[in-house]
C-alpha cells in the first residue's frame, strides 16, 4: 500500500480527554475514533490490526476443530428469562420493539447458542460439537473507561463446546488452554500472559483466566514466579498459595484479563433442556464449556504493554504493515524496492509522500512496523537501503536483494 | 472439509412456519437458524456463503479505492438529532442506557461517518475519500417477513464517498455503478439484476437501485427490455417511459432491491459542518455519496432465484463448496481423489459418511455445489469417478487427473 493512497490521520498531539493509554495512543495514531464513551470505530489502520488478530484466532480455532458461525445481537426476553439472567444481569441492555415485545442486546451468547444447537444434537454421535463466532457484544456499563479495555460495545471471539460427559469436556478444555497460549504467543504477549485460577461460579471449582501483566490492569492476581501460574484475588483466600506447587511466595500484580475459559457443565443445557440419547439409549443432559477472548481488548492490551508515548513496535503477526519503506526524496529508487517487496507478498507500507523526514518518522513511530527501510541519497550512495529492526540492533545498509532475504528470514523465525 | 467432521443439520422437511422461500430453504438446509422474527444466526454452511459474498465485495471495493473500516452499532441521540432523523426515522431503535443518556442502534451510518471524517478532511488534498464497512444494521420493523430479505437485524456493506465538487462525485458514482454490476455478475445474478431509477430524495433528481427480478420481490419496477434499464414504480409518473430510449413499451415486474447508490450531495455534510479549504483558500462544504448493499439479502435473493423446492445450484463464486465429492461405499478410492483435489486448493466437501446414497444425494441437493463427483463401485470399474455439472450436461466418468483438469477449466471460465 502506498501511504499517499492510504487514509491515515495521525495527530500531532495525544488527545487530552482519553481515559487510558491505549485510547490515547490509538486515537492519536488514527487507529480508532470515539463515537461516544465506550463506543469506538475502527479506522483503516486499526481495522488492519483487528483483522490480523482475527486471523490468528481463526487459525487456532480451526486446529481445535472450531467451526465458525455468526449469531445475532438481538434476542427475545424469553431466552434470557429461561436462565434467570433477564433480571440478574445488570449489564443487559433491554428495550421494547415496535410490536411491543421486549428484547435484549446480547452481552454473551449462551442464551442463543444453547437453544440453537438443539436441532443439531440428537444422539451421542453428534457430540462433541465446537462452534465459535467473532461478533459484537454489548454491555450496559454505568461507567466506562480504559478505551478498548472496557466498553459498551466490543468485539469478541466466543467458542462454545458441547460434550457427552465431563471427561470429554476436561480433555477439550485442556486443548483450548493450549490454543489460547498459542494465540497470546503469536500476538506477542505470550511471556506477559499468565494462566490464572478464577471463580468457577456455582458449577465448577475453578475457571481460568489469561491475565496479561500491566500496571493499567483492573484485576489483581497473585503470581507464582516458579510455576508462571497465578490466582485471581477474588478467590485467593486467607492463605495465599500456588495451586500447583503450594508455594506461598506469591507476588501481587496488576493484570488485564484477555481471555477466560469456563466449564459451564449443565447450567445452560438444563435451562433449555438440551439433551441427547447416549449409547445406552438413555436421555442425558449435554455438558458445556465456553471460551471467551476480547479482540479489541487484546489490541488495547498490546498497546498498553508495548506503546511508549508516541511510539509502538507492533508484534510481527499483529503489525498493520510488517515493513515500512520510507523514501526521503528518492521515490524513483524506493518505487523499485517497493515493487520487489510486493512481489514477495510481504505486507508493506511505502511512504511516498512529499513530506519532511521528521514528519515521516513521527508518523512511522505511530504505525509501528517491526521493520523500517529507509531510502535516502546517502543510503543509495552506500549501496542500497537502510534496514532497521525496530525491536533493536544497529541499522545496516544493504542491497535490495540482501534486505529481502533478511526480511524473509525474520518473518520465518 | 470432510462431511463427517462438518456440522450440518439438514432437515427432511421444509419448516411450516417459514415466511418466505428463502427462509424455508435456508433453515431446512442448515444455513441459518431463526432466533426471533426477523433475526437469524448463520450456521457453518450459511457462514461460508456469507464469507464468499463478502470476499467478492471486498475485492470490488478495493478496485474502486474503498478502504475498510468498522463503525459501531450504538450512537448517541445527539448524532441523530443533528440530521432530524431521531424523530423522523420510525425504524430507529431508541433506548436509555445506565447513565440515563438516550442512544440509538444504527440502521445506517451517515450520522456516524460524517462527524468521523471531520478530522481526516481538512483541505482539498484530503479528497476524494472512500470508506466502507461490512457491518450489522438494525431496523425496528413493525412487521418483518421474507426471511433474510427484510429483518430487524441484518448485515450490509455500506460505502461512503467524499468529494470536493459534484463532477468528482458524478465520476465516482459511475465507477461504483460498474463495481456493483461486477459484484452481481460474480454473484450469479447479473442477468436478472436491473439498474433502476429511483427517488433521489430532496437533494438529487434520481438515485439508482439494483433490482433483481423475482416474483417474491416487494418492489414493482417498469423494465425497458431493449435498454435493460428500469424505473421504480414510486417515481414512474403517469406517462411510463424509459429514461434512456424514451420507449413507452415497458414491462411491469416484481423485483428485490439488492443494492442502492445515492448522491447525498451536502445533506449530511451540512448537518455536521463537514467542510474543507479548497485550492482557492475558500471553505467549502464536502459533497457526499452513499452506496449500500445487503449481504444477507443478496444471499436470500440468490436462493429466491435459483432454489427449487429442496435443491439449489449455487453460482460458482458463492457456493459454500465448489466441488462435492460423494463416496458411495468407496471411501478408500474417494480419499485419494479428495487429497488430490485438496492439493489443488479447490474448495471441496467430501461426503465420507456411512449413509445410504439417497440420504447423501438429498443432502447434496441442499448444499448445492456446482460440481458433484461420485465415486462408486461402478465408476471405479469404468475407470474413475463420475463428474456431474449440476447446471446441466450429461455426467461423464473420468480419471482423477482428467476430472481435475475439467474442474480447473470450469473455475477459470
Amino acid at each position: 500500500m502506498k501511504q499517499s493512497k492510504f487514509v491515515l490521520k495521525i495527530q500531532r498531539e495525544i488527545p487530552k480527554d482519553a481515559d487510558s493509554k491505549n485510547a490515547a495512543f490509538l486515537v492519536a495514531g488514527g487507529y480508532i475514533d470515539k463515537t461516544m464513551a465506550g463506543v469506538y470505530s475502527y479506522l483503516p489502520l486499526g481495522y488492519l490490526v483487528l483483522k490480523k488478530i482475527e486471523q490468528i484466532i481463526r487459525e487456532e480455532m480451526a486446529t481445535i476443530g472450531g467451526q465458525e458461525i455468526l449469531m445475532p445481537s438481538l434476542a427475545p426476553k424469553d431466552n434470557w428469562q429461561k436462565t434467570g439472567r433477564w433480571d440478574d444481569l445488570d449489564v443487559l441492555y433491554k428495550f421494547k420493539i415496535s410490536d411491543g415485545k421486549e428484547i435484549a442486546l446480547n452481552p454473551t451468547h449462551e442464551e442463543i447458542i444453547t437453544p440453537l444447537v438443539k436441532s443439531m444434537i440428537l444422539s451421542y454421535k453428534d457430540l462433541p460439537l465446537y462452534l465459535y463466532q467473532i461478533q459484537n457484544k454489548f454491555r450496559n456499563e454505568v461507567r466506562v473507561k480504559s478505551g478498548l479495555l472496557r466498553g459498551r460495545e466490543f468485539i469478541m471471539k466466543d467458542l462454545y463446546s458441547f460434550h457427552k460427559n465431563e471427561g470429554d469436556l476436561n480433555n477439550y478444555y485442556d486443548q483450548v488452554k493450549e490454543a489460547y497460549k498459542k494465540i497470546f504467543k503469536r500476538s506477542g504477549i505470550g511471556e506477559q500472559t499468565i494462566l490464572t485460577y478464577a471463580s468457577g461460579g456455582s458449577f465448577s471449582k475453578y475457571s481460568h483466566e489469561f491475565q496479561t501483566l500491566s500496571e493499567s490492569g483492573e484485576d489483581t492476581i497473585y503470581l507464582c514466579p516458579g510455576c508462571q501460574i497465578a490466582v485471581n484475588k477474588e478467590i485467593i483466600g486467607e492463605i495465599k498459595k500456588c495451586p500447583n506447587c503450594q508455594s506461598v511466595e506469591l507476588q501481587e500484580k496488576k493484570a488485564i484479563e484477555v481471555g477466560n475459559i469456563f466449564k459451564l457443565m449443565t447450567k445452560y443445557s438444563q435451562a433449555f433442556d438440551l439433551s441427547f440419547s447416549d449409547e445406552d439409549g438413555k436421555k442425558k443432559t449435554v455438558i458445556m464449556g465456553c471460551y471467551g477472548l476480547g479482540i479489541g481488548r487484546l489490541m488495547a492490551t498490546i498497546v498498553e504493554v508495548f506503546a511508549e508515548d508516541k511510539k509502538i513496535v507492533w508484534p510481527k503477526e499483529i503489525a498493520p504493515f510488517y515493513v515500512h519503506l520510507i523514501s526521503l526524496g528518492q521515490n524513483e529508487f524506493a518505487e523499485k524496492v517497493y515493487q520487489k517487496i510486493l512481489k514477495e507478498k510481504i505486507s508493506i507500507l511505502f511512504d511516498d509522500r512529499d513530506l519532511r523526514p521528521g514528519e515521516k518518522f513521527f508518523d512511522a513511530d505511530f504505525i509501528g512496523s517491526p521493520i523500517r527501510l529507509i531510502v535516502s541519497e546517502k543510503s543509495i550512495k552506500s549501496g542500497g537501503l537502510e534496514v532497521n529492526f525496530q525491536a533493536g540492533g544497529e541499522p545496516e545498509v544493504l542491497t535490495v536483494d540482501r534486505a529481502i532475504d533478511l526480511i524473509k528470514k525474520n518473518l520465518a523465525d
